[in-house]
């Protein structure tokens, strides 16, 4: 309880930001459920926010939700929020901006073949230059929206300048993929699906009632020129019969292919082999389902600040001990973290570090090559958008006290503003780590957790004896008739750094072994640090490897320390993981970004999503690894690092019938950066500092 | 707040309890002083508690140690503590059984050449069968002790019956090395030197005055046979004029080297090359010699538990929600835990996890081939022990509120026993993560955190830009004249796990990559699990790899689920580093251990120390890899899997004067070992289940 013990709070902060990310990575698709169609996480929460809330089968009030907060209540039983007002540069689009880029697309041919034609309303940031020397006090740059429309089969890439009210870039894209599927896109496929009797008739063959009838919607990835020319969706149908967990319920072997535009089902893929649906019994995760005894109960625990948290929240702007950085919510990013600087304990200015960062694309590919298997490979990203498809975060149950929460403010298809409430929350996280002896440098930490509900596939084995050690079931029996189907995550990250300005570069550090065959000691080896700068792209494509280790800095080769080290941060790998994938398989020259674990390219407003702006049944013809591959120059200039963490995943019964956390974290520290251990200049506390909470408010 | 934070819990309790391992791990060893030959940390708080407690310059006072525990207040201004009784088969030796000890082996010829051959004096703990089969209310196994004394020149193995007073055992080593040096040992060191005129002419010809002067007592690893026969360890002297860092001011290229037997100088090394004595200047890391300004101040953050912890401690015995477990200081490893067992959820019977589990050994090889560093490639556990050097831990600034604590209780060479108070602290810690949807398995996770003081090599270098870059400096230059020399951590751990039973075998699930040419889809790739059950131990001898990834588990084939996996825990591998060093090269030999990350050996009593029982001076011919390459059989097995956890140190500026922490762990996590999910029958948690503060508390 050590005041250093706040600086790793920082982290902790920026991890807070992006776990919302996560909660739904294992569920990486809406569904359509028979008696509701409720595909609305703003409006619709029950199903939405996911196994939270409903675990033990409250709904949500009112008054739940913000307690010590001070968050803009726009959203609070109100259709449309307050008016507020950008403060910053960088901050998301307005409600009001929102209605106006509304307004102005109507007007204009977009919304001539339809209600819903816009896949994307989010801001067009300013330059980097008018950002990074716009001043508080000052006008903002003038406030634009990009857009993307997909009209006529082709997608839009349209620049709107929302005070002149004028369409001020209008590109169409003439590279593969689509952009992100919409939720209004989504609600027409059961009714599509019903119409068709086969599709019918095959449900009714599996015992499956059509009113316990759920679907997902699954991207189809890309697989070869047959299918292109038109947006293509996959459907896995479940039952959810005696189970609100319909996910360990599949109708295994039947597969229904859909063309979005033309809302017609293509083909429907029926195996015959008719596997047995999982029981639902044993599925239901919530509370009151549990068989008795629970689990010992333990006592209360918590964080407490009685004088509230240390953080200052103002629009969309952090103040944190040395630390000021701006937080966004995105619809396809989830979070985006901008204009990340710390404050220098020897000069007292502020320094830069981190221009941008955020979750650039979360490639999930399964290992099954069969029928209804193979093509799932989902970019949780590109495809249906980490922000669009997040849940609202629940105060104490996923956040702490003293939490501040932010909403997103996006847009439908038909360009009416809605919002996503409590989508980000912030606080501080007492470490529990012992104090002085084990600060944290100020670090930048970007935490990953990965929960959910695993995507079940259906067998005929109800034991593992009946299965012969010949046969590849491809996961794990988790329970009769249901396998845990193996998988990777791979979660890459853009990360402009800007170490004390723009002009930086990429530094491999190279731990190699020396050998000494008569030297002047008895010693035989030893390692030496070698480095390496990246000229060009191509020495910046970094295959990990344990027994070649290297360190990895983004410095500032014009800026030096007073004994003379160019200041600098590392990167600190997490747990990462390489894809076993060919590299020419189909899902992996769509996925080729993670053919790296680290790359470094020049910035480029254009190269932000690694899998390319129009991921969905994209080709690979737009991917960081293209990018790279041009080989342009990154050395002394304003480059972007990338970095890729991996979990290869297994299950096991533990992660049925819902997953327990698996989490990884990498981390951006100061090396060089400070002329010293940056927080030695904190006190210790005593036991007076420290709240003392009464057992009677119990 | 979630109660299944709370499961999270486990991990923590038992990640504090090896965290005082490394509170002094970049400190390896102890060192003399001119003025105060104060070398008994129990007795001698102020140097031996290291930066933590000197940090504000408080002095410790009497009240300030043990608020809300209920430990035993053995060690509270008590010369000696008061009488304790074993009550579980591996409590570890109370004061008056080491009393006994003394006073049976005074009777005896080992005190026959002097006052302090005792080396080691710890519980000879009764056969695995006999622990196993114990019940709480039946009479404890005979007590024996086992004890380690050197006298004329050999290392003895006594086992000692407490209760007959017999000497049952009795056995002389003749492999290489001694055993861990004694504190009384290095008491002589700078009373030999200063009788040396060589030794006091070079110190005053260097500028530093012999009041001012501090040695450490360095061992000096093992090199070839001309050094065979005879005790001896390496003088690193340093002055102390105008700083309490004096580990930043080395007197560089002088080494001494000491007959420790004899208790004389055998050699002076002086380069000769005059390398100037790094700044006093900005070296005290305590908060009154902090520049201003000082950090932004923080609104104070704690833990708070209104009701208290949830565990409970019975002696050694630890109990906490579904766990149990026992928990005993040791002098060599820090901590141990034994019997760690879990309830399983469905039938509420208790299960078996881990038999015996600690810190086997620490190696950190430095890397400099020059001559006055060398030989620096220290082995804390078996040169030093890493519970004889662990600070006392400080409430509040070390452990949070609520913490309980327990003391060490060893022996002096000359038998007496002693108390290293507060050596330990248990405590529940918050974990901060999202509730439901982000839960953990009960795992086991032993947590790492490394800090500390640099060791810092002079250099005649005041800038970067004075160095070419053809002179390998063999470390980054931290400040004027000091250079943080190059270095790595090794932490090889011993894992006795008993999965519901003692015969395990331990499979290598290998994700192998599969191509398919002309499949049944258009997937060309994927992964499968491929298990591998190791037959002996060379198939178990595990070096990993990012691209051949795999997972590593512990089964009971003897023993499955309804379903039919057979029950496991699986290690998840947290930063793992591999050694570059030849591995012919002397410390390699030495840490062998480190050749691979995983080995599997059939459990042996005298198998436990990775480097050897006596790893000081040691040539290798002892260590876990000479073990393992035996290849004896292991599967359904009682077996022990040893993991290596790792770290390549390049120093940076900001680890300087003192370390920010660099933490890792790794975990034990259920695989197939329960039948579902086992933490889902636990309630969320609301407002009023936490307790509230008051902020006039403070």
């Amino acid at each position: 309880m050590n005041a250093p013990f706040h600086l790793r709070n920082l982290l902790i902060i920026m991890a807070a930001l992006l776990l919302m990310h996560f909660l739904k990575s294992w569920i990486p698709f809406p569904f359509l459920e028979f008696k509701k169609l409720e595909l609305d996480c703003s409006k619709y929460g029950s199903w939405c926010s996911f196994k939270n809330r409903i675990q033990d089968g409250r709904t949500r009030t009112k008054n739940d939700n913000f307690m010590n907060t001070d968050k803009l209540n726009h959203q609070q039983n109100k259709k449309y929020p307050e008016k507020e007002v950008a403060k910053h540069p960088l901050d998301p689009l307005t409600t009001e901006e929102i209605k106006k880029v509304q307004s102005i697309l109507r007007k204009s041919s977009i919304f001539k073949h339809g209600e819903s034609p816009l896949h994307s309303v989010v801001l067009e940031e300013p330059l980097k230059d008018e950002v990074l020397t716009w001043k508080v006090g000052q006008s903002l740059p003038s406030r634009k929206a990009f857009v993307i429309a997909f009209v006529d089969g082709y997608s839009h890439e349209l620049i709107i300048d929302i005070e002149s009210g004028e369409i001020v870039g209008n590109e169409v894209n003439h590279k593969s993929g689509y952009p992100i599927v919409t939720m209004e896109e989504l609600k027409p496929t059961l009714g599509v699906l019903l119409k068709d009797k086969k599709f019918v008739e095959i449900v009714t063959e599996r015992g499956v009632n059509v009113s316990d009838l759920v679907c997902s919607n699954l991207s189809p990835g890309w697989f070869g020129l047959a299918e292109e020319g038109r947006r293509l969706m996959k459907i896995q149908c479940y039952s959810m019969a005696g189970t609100v967990n319909f996910y360990m319920r599949p109708i295994e072997g039947f597969t229904v292919l859909i063309d979005m535009g033309a809302e017609e089902v293509i083909k429907i893929i029926d195996s015959k082999n008719y596997i047995p649906l999982p029981k639902g019994e044993g599925t239901d995760y919530r509370l009151p389902a549990q068989k008795y005894p629970l689990l010992p109960p333990l006592n209360p625990i918590s964080i407490e600040q009685a004088k509230g948290p240390s953080f200052k929240v103002d629009g969309h702007q952090v103040k944190w001990g040395s630390w000021e950085f701006h937080v966004r919510p995105d619809p396809r990013a989830g979070v985006i973290i901008s204009e990340a600087n710390v404050k220098d304990p020897d000069t007292g200015r502020m320094r830069r570090v981190l221009y941008k960062g955020f979750l650039s694309e979360l490639f999930v590919p399964y290992m099954d090559p069969s029928d209804g298997w193979y093509y799932r490979s989902y970019m949780d990203a590109g495809e249906y958008g980490l922000g669009v498809y997040a849940a609202s975060l629940d105060p104490l149950n996923d956040c702490p006290r003293n939490s501040y929460y932010m909403d997103g403010i996006f847009a439908h298809a038909d360009g009416t503003p809605y919002v996503r409430s409590n989508m980000i929350c912030i606080f501080e996280r007492y470490a529990g780590d012992i104090g002085w002896r084990h600060t944290e440098c100020p670090i930048t930490d970007m935490e990953v957790e990965l929960t959910g509900i695993l995507m079940v596939k259906g067998t005929n084995y109800k034991n593992v004896n009946q299965m012969s050690s010949k046969v590849d079931v491809h996961g794990t029996l988790l329970a009769e008739n249901a396998i845990g189907v193996i998988h990777d995550h791979f979660l890459t990250f853009y990360l402009d750094m800007d170490i004390d300005g723009t002009d930086n570069s990429f530094v491999q550090v190279k731990m190699a072994k020396q050998t000494l065959k008569h030297g002047p000691t008895p010693r035989q080896s030893f390692w030496t640090a070698e480095r390496h700068i990246a000229k060009t792209e191509k020495d910046a494509q970094i295959k990990m490897n344990l027994y070649h280790p290297s360190e990895f800095h983004m410095i500032n080769p014009s800026k030096k320390t007073k004994i003379g080290n160019p200041v600098g941060y590392k990167i600190v790998s997490g747990g990462t993981a390489a894809s076993l994938l060919d590299h020419n398989d189909p899902p992996q020259l769509r996925g080729s970004f993670t053919n790296n674990q680290i790359w470094v390219t020049p910035y480029n407003r254009s190269e932000e999503w690694a899998g390319g702006l129009y991921s969905y049944q994209s080709q690979g013809d737009d991917t960081l690894a293209v990018w790279s591959n041009r080989d342009r120059p990154i050395e002394k200039k304003d480059i972007v690092l990338w970095y890729t963490l991996g979990f290869h995943h297994l299950p096991c019964q533990e992660d049925y019938p819902i997953m327990p956390t698996v989490s990884s974290a990498f981390k951006l520290k100061p090396t060089n950066f400070f002329e010293s251990n940056p927080i030695m200049r904190t006190a210790p506390m005593s036991d007076k500092d420290l709240p003392r909470c009464s057992v009677s408010a119990l």
